[in-house]
């Protein structure tokens, strides 16, 4: 298809034809009974049936039999035969449901993440969708907001290059490719950062501050060749973002050169109007349309305004023209025109189960997601034959899959039947399980109970505490302000520890919860997130130690929720604390509470033992930084490795490190490696006070370690 | 004094001499013996004795006798005889200890805030001071920031009337006027918004945000005539406000027109050193100096970089000038050329108490300042003849100055005390007193102590629980993650409420604490804050009704650490919360906390009860909005009267309500009165996204009524 003949079919457009072309609606709208023009969702709305027949993409029309059939009447009816765009919210998987992005970001591992991207991609394709609203890369550093579990944690440079693998493992090559999907890069820009972590709160930063932590994982998106940019609900400097001209013109396509379609987030054109930011819907079409905000998601401002707008002269055609024809080139890139339905497949879509490699696949992911926290006095990994206690609310359960899941087929493997396949059901026993309300909530009294539980569970040899939250309490909406886990699970694990066994706590979550309450109770603590479906097989292989833990924290765990935000790359002080002199005042500090997070970025344990030596920075140019790792363990196991770098003094004020690489490898036991980073000039460069990506030459702190809180460290002057 | 004799002063100086008049540093450098250069003190600052002969200024050097000391050595010291001008930390009181400032925000009363700085800069004046470094307007919104006892709260309109009140009672007509002294507005600017509440933490905000918020009460200060601004510790920007041009000279000086000195905060020009934001002093100086900062206080870069960084043609002279030039007029505006000691007198610093006016006053403004937060089953007042119990750390207590004290002689008034002059004292039963350790910090279990409180107390009409936070535990440094009352004086309220008496629990705390786990076992709920020398008579005056509560909170009180930031002038959101329909997910809402806070800003309850009736819009030019009040009480009392105003659409998006007024009235019994306000343009005023205060033609709505949670509103469009 060639840019002349989409060319032509937006000049043989009608201006209403072209708004539709720029509007975005539920499969739901399709196919009702209209004959009474504005009743129902239509009035609503208050558009004409017929306008359907010219719309441009469908939300969540999902399923290859819906998809072709949609398709298919659509094509009947549209005058130039222009085919539908689906999109879809592919979070975490279609129908084998993958680990949580927070989960997977924390796997360090960009193949992996990229696989993520493909099995969701092949299975959402085979269901007729063509785009899927993912990657979401908002930094984030309050984990009270519920849709940190959708992103990929607190760090700019590595939610870049998980970005970068997720578009890879969606797109691919060729959008046209089978099992290859667009991919839409959300929320630009800054939603990641609402106040006090209230969903749909006010953002507010200065430019400084957006540029060098929350766009970078966006402009990584675009300079891979994401398709689309969602603009997020949420203000920048006071602007929403749908209708931010800076944001959107100014840096996205200007600046970046981004040539995508952009896109609204769910009714966000609409919400210009409660925001205070428009008096109407004619105004909200005309600030979105005139920011460069390509289609308005479930809203249809543009469709009823957008023609008004231009014969008044407060728009031009031009704007629209040029949204039209971004939308028919990703249309084309997917080759719609030639494939309307594109890899649509009732057979495979509908087949019983999913693939045997996706769910190996889903199986290796969540291995490579769960963070092992603590692990004193050989806790882990489980013996085979050992006698199994297991108790909580997650023991059992089967909800476990985490938020923005539903298209699946298949249930959770539960923590239960994982170990079952490990060891002689015999050999476990259950206490207190399958009470997820109460447990969770917390709400009853259920001392009876748990006494009950330690009675049962007191003999056995080693005893898993399933605990966490609920994950409904996760995800978009899912703000909390208390992030313990409920008393009632606190005191269960306290019981138990009573039985002098070995714990083992295990926890669901979303997010980071406060998990001071419990670690001294704990001998071993597992950060299982929500796993997806393969969940409890994935954690029976790191428990018996058939996978050796790898993963690290990509985002850090508070010690208590009166700590947020706590993040490892913050801005130096006048005054910073220094360890040596804890107890002198005025620097900053809390009164009652450390500085560093109870467990911090990059932090995270593996079965094996590595240790670091010979660290060295060669003043070459460019500078090399190089360190000796050595697995010291009698087992293979991955590390790893941690580049940071501080700038000791610049125009503006520095992080006081910035993740600027790592280096996962894979060790055999008492195998070494000499592992060695370039410094490079971009790796120095940032935003000066002008606004411009600048290098200035100086002292830098080149650090390498096993995370942000345990590294070797050499000062160099760089040129 | 002319201009031109300090012109000529100026002219006469050497460079060296110029710095020095630029440095200010403790009392303790003069004087030392120093015949050996670079030991000591001097060796740190890198400095010789001689140059004390020029230093410009003293940073704490108080009391009378001392002040006359020092200068008339220096004076004789002084090849050009220019007076040292003495500073000094004086925030709420000198000898006569007031309400500390965040609860004298909270009385709404101007009024009494400038009677507040009258007596402080009469007291101090008489010490030898000639600058008090107060008012400090930072704008707060985090009650785990210790230094938010310093200031008045979280709006821009509250902050900036009780500032003007601040310097005008500070500073008089006339500087030379006995009992004035000159007032320092800090910290410029946005130091009351560390991240996470943590002292000395980044700063990080919009532009817009830091001009509608953070800015207005400084800028109030300068239209006032404040002699000084210091400025703050943290970034603004990613640059130390100390070095930072764009603060200093651009919106200070050059918007502004703010023709006074800028100061440096302690250490804070060496401080750009530790924030990476100079290399070195030399750096720090170039930078200080070039940003507009006159003195630098407690460190001597300016000293020994100042004449190095002109010769290199780095700074230029002129820049040094005209500093040395607005020193030397603040101390010929306070006649000191003519007075060095101005109203230095040792017999008045040096009685054995305040003045009995100075008294009297303090134990008004403390009753003014007292928040009834709660007041059910008419808990309050207390009628004479009962039977008081009176329990908890601060029953007895002295410590009840408030931070920032240390310069008075007397202890202050306890509660016992305070109470002991309303009522015989064998009507008061005291239990569990004076335990202000082991109680606050709930580190040791005293279950036994509680019951015997229980078992001395049961008998009593009603008991007095008098309990808050250790007052070290706020001021400078004295962050907390953990906003609760310790656990034992949580315990021992419930323990108490078992008795079936009221209980009336008393509030010491320098912060908005979290009230809601003692609310429901409190009667009432008096926020005592640390009021200072007549604290304990003050609260008697309120307990029993000699003085009916008038104070409104000026910062809200979250329902727990969870949820902060929680203030009323929040941005509109695109998704607002709708109350009606409370368990919709997709709205700007918490999932296990409300959204507003426990109590609101302009909360405060009466003795009287107040109608509020007939309220009314009027469409003139200027609009005017009135209200009728009504006392429908039989007891005389104080009312708030507060007028709020929302930009229903504009062209950024606009707080949901913001303070535009508010009128203290008193109404005898059954009196009520018409309250009208004009709503002028200057009201409606914005800075819009070019950065220019901008007046958009809309809808706004207009809003009268007691408290921020709790009013009338009607819509209007005003054009």
């Amino acid at each position: 298809m060639t840019k002349l003949f989409i060319q032509d079919l937006v000049n043989d457009m009608t201006l209403e034809e072209k708004l539709a072309q720029l509007t975005q609606l539920g499969p739901h709208y399709w196919g009702l009974d209209d004959t009474v023009d504005l009743t129902g969702p239509f009035k609503e709305l208050n558009i004409k049936s017929q306008v359907m027949d010219n719309i441009g993409s469908v939300l969540n029309g999902i399923g290859a039999r819906n998809v072709i059939d949609l398709q298919t009447r659509h094509l009947q009816a549209s005058r130039q035969k222009i085919p539908l765009l689906f999109m879809a919210d592919v979070i975490h998987g279609y129908r084998t449901i993958l680990p949580i992005p927070l989960a997977i970001g924390c796997s360090f591992d960009l193949e992996a993440c990229e696989r993520f991207a493909e099995i969701a991609a092949k299975e959402s394709a085979a269901a007729g969708i063509h785009l899927t609203f993912s990657p979401m890369t908002d930094l984030v550093r309050d984990p009270r907001w519920g849709r940190v579990m959708e992103t990929t944690g607190e760090d700019p440079y590595l939610n870049a290059r998980v970005t970068e693998s997720m578009v890879r493992g969606y797109q691919g090559k060729d959008l046209k490719e089978k099992g290859r999907i667009a991919a839409c890069v959300k929320h630009f820009a800054g939603y990641g950062a609402p106040e006090g972590g209230r969903e749909y709160n006010t953002v507010d930063m200065s430019l400084g501050v957006l540029r060098e932590f929350y766009l970078p994982a966006y402009k990584a998106a675009v300079d891979a060749g994401v398709a689309m940019v969602m603009a997020a609900f949420n203000t920048i400097d006071r602007i929403p973002a749908s209708g931010n001209s800076k944001l959107l013109r100014g840096i996205l396509r200007e600046e970046w050169g981004f040539n995508g379609v952009t896109i609204a987030d769910f009714n966000s054109v609409n919400e210009l109007i409660p925001h205070g930011a428009a008096e109407d819907g004619r105004e909200a079409a005309e600030k979105s349309l005139a920011a460069g905000l390509d289609i308005e998601m479930m809203s249809t401002h543009y469709l009823n305004h957008g023609a008004g707008l231009v014969e008044e002269g407060k728009l031009d055609i031009s704007l629209i023209d040029e949204a039209v024809v971004r939308v028919l080139e990703l249309k084309d890139a997917l080759g719609l025109f030639d494939n309307p339905f594109k890899d649509a497949d009732p057979l495979v879509d509908e087949a019983p189960t999913p693939s045997v490699e996706s769910l190996q696949a889903a199986r290796e992911l969540g291995a490579s997601s769960v963070v092992l926290l603590k692990n004193d006095n050989d806790a882990l990994p489980l013996k085979h034959g050992m006698k199994i206690g297991l108790a909580g609310p997650f023991a059992t359960s089967i909800h476990v899959l985490g938020g923005w899941s539903g298209t699946e087929k298949d249930p959770a493997v539960s923590l239960y039947n994982g170990i079952s396949q490990k060891t002689s059901p015999a050999n476990i026993i259950t206490a207190m399980t399958g009470e997820l309300g109460s447990m969770l909530e917390g709400v009853f009294d259920v001392e009876d109970e748990i006494e009950e539980a330690f009675q049962q569970l007191k003999d056995c040899d080693v005893i898993l505490a399933a605990v966490g939250e609920n994950q409904q309490d996760t995800g978009e909406g899912g703000s909390k302000t208390n992030l313990r886990l409920s008393t009632n699970q606190e005191k269960l694990i306290w019981r138990l520890k009573d039985t002098g066994k070995k714990i083992v706590t295990i926890v669901f979550s979303g997010r980071p919860l406060e998990l001071k309450p419990v670690l001294e109770a704990s001998d071993a603590l597992l950060q299982a997130w929500f796993l997806g479906t393969e969940s409890g097989n994935s954690l029976a292989d790191v428990l018996f130690g058939d996978y050796n833990p790898s993963a690290r924290l990509s985002m850090s765990f508070p010690y208590s929720v009166g700590q947020i935000p706590v993040y490892y790359n913050a801005y130096q002080t006048g005054r910073p604390y220094d360890p040596l002199y804890p107890n002198v005042r005025y620097v900053t500090r809390y009164l009652d509470c450390p500085n560093d997070p109870l467990f911090c970025f990059g932090y995270g344990l593996s079965y094996s033992s590595f240790d670091y030596s010979n660290f060295n920075v060669d003043a070459a140019d460019p500078v090399v930084a190089s360190i000796e790792v050595e697995n010291t363990s009698d087992i293979a196991g991955k590390e790893t490795v941690q580049l940071y770098i501080h700038d000791v003094s610049a125009s503006v004020v520095r992080p006081i490190k910035e993740l600027k690489g790592f280096r996962q490898i894979t060790l055999a036991a008492h195998e070494k490696l000499v592992i060695s980073f370039e410094i490079t000039r971009d790796m120095l460069m940032f935003y000066g006070k002008d606004d411009q990506l600048v290098f200035e030459p100086g002292e830098f702190d080149i650090m390498i370690g096993r995370n942000s809180g345990d590294y070797f460290t050499q000062r160099i002057w760089i040129g």
